[in-house]
């Protein structure tokens, strides 16, 4: 079987490849369309266009090596009866880290002491404050979130929190449903986004609900960009409805120049770098492996397969 | 009995303590010595020199709001068989949060973003590092140590405790003794030294445990400045024994000008503020008011005593 991939990992991940599945025939070239007899496509998926599916009649796999496929044409994979897998759950560790990392700088202000380190001022900057026994709403958490609200309940951090059922999370504090999200928003002094991009979460986040949030709240964003509208988002921050923000995903990427984002005082622009790890390949490698195993058994019930209608 | 403060805490404290302990003469004076009849001095302890403790013949007891008391003079007060206590234990939390925080912080690379953000530049910075996995070697580990090992732990590092004597710390990995620091030296991502001042760590960090290091260590110092000498350090960093340093106390506070720190690259300068909370004095107090209500009993086997020959 064909097997192409629009990317290339380090030759020896492709090695191993090959050499753990010699019966198939691997190809590894970045930024060309696929051959017209790939049954098995690898990809980070910003390839993946309704023409290029159209092209390939025999593909029958499409395994992603990001965690977001919104830009995907998912009904026409659904119509096509294409699988698609992506690689959710190896942003897990790297993302922990930032988003834990972003919460603590500020809190403990660092930033104002790496600004008096470059300046040579020794001065004792005002403001820093204690995270142990504040709140944390976690909205839309998969194996990140979950990663996210155990260490912070580790560090005393009270950590509810809010998927689609309210079904509770092991470790957590208390979960609600997203229909009860605007009642949390009241009592959080952290909000963490981590949800992806489907119709129904888009804008989700409105004017009302920056309004609800505490006027000290830290607004954390680090699943998709358009959760919420920008403009939403700066008139919240001008107005003082929140403390801050750190924003890791936008709704346009890169964040424009012309972007009010920029320049506000307590925003951080990270450009989507959080989950950013020297084991990324490897990681999306090892799903992918277990993956063809299965599918070589004739087994179609891949891990982290896409549900095409729900879009995540 | 006359307790005398050498500080003022807000007056809601004051009251409160008034209250608990009617039968006590309370007096709250910043910067004047205490009355000849004070029998319990509570003071941060810069106040407390050889002068003034010949100055008051019924003083019994000097409650300490901080935890340092090396620059007191512990040989006199244990001649005059005055008891000492201090307020260890109460930094945990602020300091645990700062130095997880500047961990995370630099792992994630959180500097570079806040530089971009400043600059309003959309650029992916290089360098981030995953946490998970790494090793951290905490020297002195007491009430903060031990906090730092259990946050540490459950963000996936391999915590290694050393302290005088070896004895197994709960939750750490492993524990080695002092004699054995040098061996471990050689395997630690992180050293975090912890250590108090007293004459057996003076300049306990010298250049050949430098050149152990690995050349990409993080090496914190949270303990106490004259650990190290700072030529020893300042050349380490520019030899590239180690990576950085994150150094939140000096051999000379504040830090010169003329410091050949200040400068060099990937080292932070935190001015002495990492165990800086609003909640400092209020748990100082707790620990004092325990203490006063045992010294009412005639239990003079108080809570947080300091060790006047071993120096902490």
């Amino acid at each position: 079987m064909k097997i192409s991939f629009t990317f290339e990992p380090k030759p020896v991940i492709q090695q191993e490849l090959q050499e753990q599945f010699p019966n198939h025939e691997f190809s590894f070239e970045k930024g060309v369309a696929p051959d017209r007899d790939t049954a098995i496509w690898v990809t980070y998926g910003e390839d993946v266009k309704e023409a290029a599916i159209k092209s390939l009649p025999e593909l029958k796999w499409v395994s992603v090596a990001s965690a977001g496929v919104e830009k995907m044409p998912l009904n026409l994979l659904h119509d096509k009866e294409i699988l698609v897998t992506n690689s959710r759950g190896i942003h897990k560790t790297p993302m922990t880290e930032s988003i834990v990392g972003h919460i603590l700088s500020l809190y403990r202000n660092l930033p104002a002491i790496y600004t008096l380190t470059n300046e040579q001022k020794w001065e004792k900057p005002r403001g820093s404050k204690e995270l142990r026994g504040s709140n944390a709403l976690i909205v839309g958490p998969g194996a990140i979130g979950e990663e996210v609200g155990r260490v912070l309940t580790a560090l005393g951090v009270e950590v509810t929190g809010c998927n689609r059922s309210g079904e509770a999370i092991e470790g957590f504090a208390s979960t609600v449903s997203l229909e009860q999200l605007d009642h949390q928003l009241a009592s959080a002094d952290i909000v963490i986004s981590l949800l992806p991009s489907t119709p129904e979460t888009h804008h989700l986040f409105t004017k009302e609900q920056f309004h609800k949030m505490k006027d000290t709240a830290l607004f954390m964003n680090f699943g998709r960009g358009n959760v919420v509208s920008e403009q939403v988002l700066v008139e919240a921050l001008k107005a003082g409805e929140i403390g801050g923000a750190v924003l890791d995903v936008f709704e346009v990427e890169p964040l424009p120049e012309r972007s009010e984002l920029w320049g506000l005082p307590n925003v951080v622009i990270s450009p989507h770098v959080s989950s950013h790890s020297d084991f990324y390949v490897e990681r999306a490698m090892e799903i992918f492996s277990r993956n063809l195993s299965k599918w070589e058994q004739g087994d179609t019930d891949l891990e982290n397969q896409v549900d095409l209608k729900l879009g995540y």
